[in-house]
């Protein structure tokens, strides 16, 4: 079977197993306070360029959504999202578990756009009885989105603009991020994102981690208590060095953009070779996840040989489906799948 | 530097590791979905000579906890724990962070007795205005304690027999349960848990694994929408396999029992050269985590050369000190440690 | 100034008023277990024909509806309601301050329909990443609507089919009820929505009392450790014979549907009057909320002498506004009224 | 039978219940924008000599603490409150339910006092696992307390500085607080409480009001967006007319010192009698709740006659009962309770 079933359904990048491999037998103090986790955010400040970011690691992409939402937002503040937004969606109401509303815009191609979170804003703001409410506080979006789609800088500068405007920070899900960084199609660098956002993740359970994301404060807005929070959110590690171990392997040499650049590479020839076989595609995605529209019998045929996920039936004839490619995608099941399409 | 600050210093065992590097690359579905999953779950159970248990597999102990037992708790209950229990004092307010109080009755040696227990729920149930206060609504332990200590078959069957008159599910934190099973001291068997507890979790992270728990309930009561709350708080790795092949692991060839055993070896050489040389046990424990008084003096000369914990300071010439042996404690370490007391 | 802004600001209704004045000092039990709280109960449930029912006395509406959702869900599970339910926009993210989630369905004409209830459902559970998604764990509507309309017992008796085949209890917001059962236009009765529904309440605060709710389950199903909750909740008045009073007084020699009554046929020669003069209505209400769309100089002139809100601001030149009529509502404010129109 | 078993047994002090029936057709807007809850806070303000003080009504006593203490602690803070303190014990875990934990110092004559306060965070900020624990954030007190007995200015003062020491705001639950003031074992002055707390509230229930008690933030101190948590809370009144009237009569002509006055002459000579009569104080109360030790025969014959609580069982020979007098209590039925001692 090839599988396409996702970014998460292999262990670690080799070069991120070496490095826990290597290190296994170093005694080393506990809860990420080891010198593994030191190194780690330094590279990633210099993969950054900024020296004054602050960054913690967690363990997975609800765990971080969740705790960095539930603790920048105040008790009666809400967090605004696309419809498709992960946290409004697949993340089992971890929002509201935590206490606070999300507040939807639409989704405009998977993204959230300046002018709803303006509109809603000001609506929210002129309306008489607002104080009986939840307050808009946040803004939260994916980049690239749920649907692969990215940002361009100039959208992002003017979502930016608002959420500032309206005193809102910006967070950013990056649980794809490498290979949003890496997509030819991207304008937007992680220096802009350091720029723009209030908080954002660079994820590693999807780019090469066996687990691991890891949290970027960029002004020095890391809420009080942070550490405390975490453990009580039950989202700290006995082992940090896990975690910082990991992050400091994918921010040596490159790694984590070279992980980013394989999953992108792979993605792009199965899109025009979906292209040139004269399949629709559902989604125009300049990413790892390809979106395509297959007949019934297409999906028959396919799902025979290759693992993908429907993403939803559009009706009696035609089904959207999603191919993920990752690191971890390799040429021998890349060409066996396109010759079969 | 010799290295005996606790049990979760070093990475995995190395047949843990083994196993990881071995399945690396091997494509599976995500959220512990897996195979390996299953087939740890299947290895616990033979294990546990039961093969109606319900096993779940969790990141960390702090996360365990709470999510056992604010799913098991109704609303307006509470959980019942020794003054000096984990969730009472270091979990920074993690249970309460879930809405529910912790009721605390003495430590007696570390462990929770079944007459103070039922003097709590005596007192409760007999309060005309009880319903305007928090209900017991389950009671934690752990085995070992924080202290090193362990149950008896007796006290636990006891302490047993109390929650069920009460209608309180009896919950064992084991995040040093392999020490404890493989004490030469304990009359205490896997069996026995399975049958006077209701839920339990199986310690990983500091018996062998990088991270990893495995919560086992007894008797078809995981409460309902366990995989929904489980990723509703954050706890949910999309990389499940990673426990899963870990417990794979641990549970195969009695790597786990092993481990326990080499914890408990190391320990027991440890507190008999203390003994014989003189110094003072603060607290008499038969498990991995031996608790020794020392003078200033000692205290100074010793943390030169070893890494350990102050307990608790005793008084202007007395320290009480933690020393903690693992699977990872060398014989090097050991007798260079010994020679120098 | 006329006052037509709600159907809360003045006192009680002087029936009411009178009770808790003539039986001001008789010594009482606190906490609701007095005698006039037991006698309210026993007329709530005479008036609804029903002498199996259990009835708890809240204080307000927002409070009511928090409670019950809160303890009628389980901890992974959402509520259903309309996109213009009052718990979705009017009370500062309650429900989600609670932990849960608040999954929204089109108003319809201020109502939830059945099929986009089942439609919901159906697409809930078809969907195979379903346990990572909040439940759909029950129903909330309100009758009379937020905008004044109101379930025929047809429509009531398909939604609650639903909601039966999907177990979720189905839960009627009644903060203005006494109005909707009075309506003419209504062929809902008292009994049905008992037989109907799970869960409702009997709104008093907007029905002749200074405040108070009474919540009746209809089938034994009040959860347990419902008055702790309550306490819990900060929602238990310690003169609790306060409530049960003012539920005594309505609900004796039929006051409760008398001040419904008379708030009805306010509103409905309101409502004529506007139509005979030429206004266009908003919306069409069988009920004490009349909604009217006014030019702004219509606005101007009118707001000069009477006390009504906006609604809604359609465009440039239509404003939609409110007329709240209530049992204190006296024939010189509304003939004035009338009069200016 | 003689009434004493609580000082909210009968409905509100007659001044009271006649400003609710003089205004009780005025037309007002609700949720306590109305001019009677700006002419109470007013006359509060006047009454504390202050100007500057914060004010907001909310309606029970369990509703303001759980308001108040968890809009006033960040999420990883705990209340310090005496263990018998009244949020320890009889709020059926409100503070815990609003996620945070309640660390308790002993109870010194139902007080708390500096020195164990110190005590506490000195020892919590000097343990290096801290940031694993639930951090002290603000102090609990009862003034009169739970046993009747009264904070010195002196003692005030003193934990007042503790609190300032460690950033901990000091809160003072004065759900009798009219009893303490008039109090003339006291020293203490509403001037001094302003100055040495950084929040009280002023208890309306216990005092004279139906329903009502008067949160005061006394250095602009009130959380941000406290009004719209009041709503999240289900805390809020529509006719917040209810609370704003009671207040403005309360605070009228002295009535508010005036009930005080007559609860505390009334106790004074039923203590005085039960004295004289050689009966033993199980507290030395200078307040309205006074505590004696009964023989069981004592027990049986009194409680034919007179409504009073059992406070504890001390042992088989005796048990301590807790008399509560009020501005209800009348001088036949203190007199005639008297004659029968």
């Amino acid at each position: 079977m090839l599988y396409f079933m996702s970014d998460y359904t292999e262990g670690a990048h080799p070069g991120v197993l070496q490095r826990l491999t290597e290190l296994n037998m170093v005694s080393l103090p506990g809860y990420g306070e080891d010198e593994y986790c030191e190194a780690a955010k330094e590279k990633i400040k210099k993969f950054c360029g900024r020296d004054d970011l602050q960054i913690q690691f967690l363990t997975g992409g609800t765990q971080t959504n969740l705790l960095v939402i539930s603790t920048m937002l105040r008790r009666y503040e809400a967090v605004i999202a696309a419809e498709t937004g992960h946290i409004n969606v697949h993340e089992a109401g971890a929002i509201e578990y935590s206490g606070h509303k999300v507040l939807t815009v639409p989704s405009r191609n998977g993204k959230v756009v300046a002018e709803d979170v303006a509109e809603l804003a000001e609506r929210f703001y002129d309306d008489g009885t607002h104080e009986h409410m939840s307050f808009p506080g946040m803004v939260y979006i994916s980049h690239p989105t749920e649907v692969g789609t990215l940002y361009t800088r100039e959208e992002l500068r003017k979502l930016s603009e608002v959420c500032r405007k309206y005193d809102m920070p910006l967070y950013m899900d990056g649980a794809r991020l490498g290979y949003g960084l890496m997509s030819p199609e991207s304008d937007l660098s992680i220096k802009d994102i350091c720029e723009l956002c209030d908080v954002f993740y660079i994820g590693g359970t999807k780019v090469g981690a066996l687990c691991g994301e890891a949290v970027v404060f960029t002004h020095g807005n890391m809420p009080r208590g942070f550490t405390t929070m975490t453990k009580q959110q039950g989202a700290m590690l006995a082992k940090g060095r896990l975690l910082g171990m990991q992050f400091d392997a994918l921010f040596t040499d490159g790694l984590y953009l070279e992980i980013g650049r394989r999953g992108i590479e792979t993605a792009m020839k199965l899109k025009k070779a979906f292209i040139e076989k004269g399949y629709e595609l559902y989604i125009d995605s300049p990413t790892n996840q390809q979106f395509i529209i297959l007949s019934p019998e297409q999906y028959e045929r396919l799902s025979k040989i290759a693992a993908f996920s429907i993403w939803e039936k559009i009706d009696s004839s035609r089904i959207a489906v999603r191919f993920v490619t990752s690191w971890a995608t390799s040429d021998e099941a890349l060409d066996e799948l396109i010759s079969q399409l």
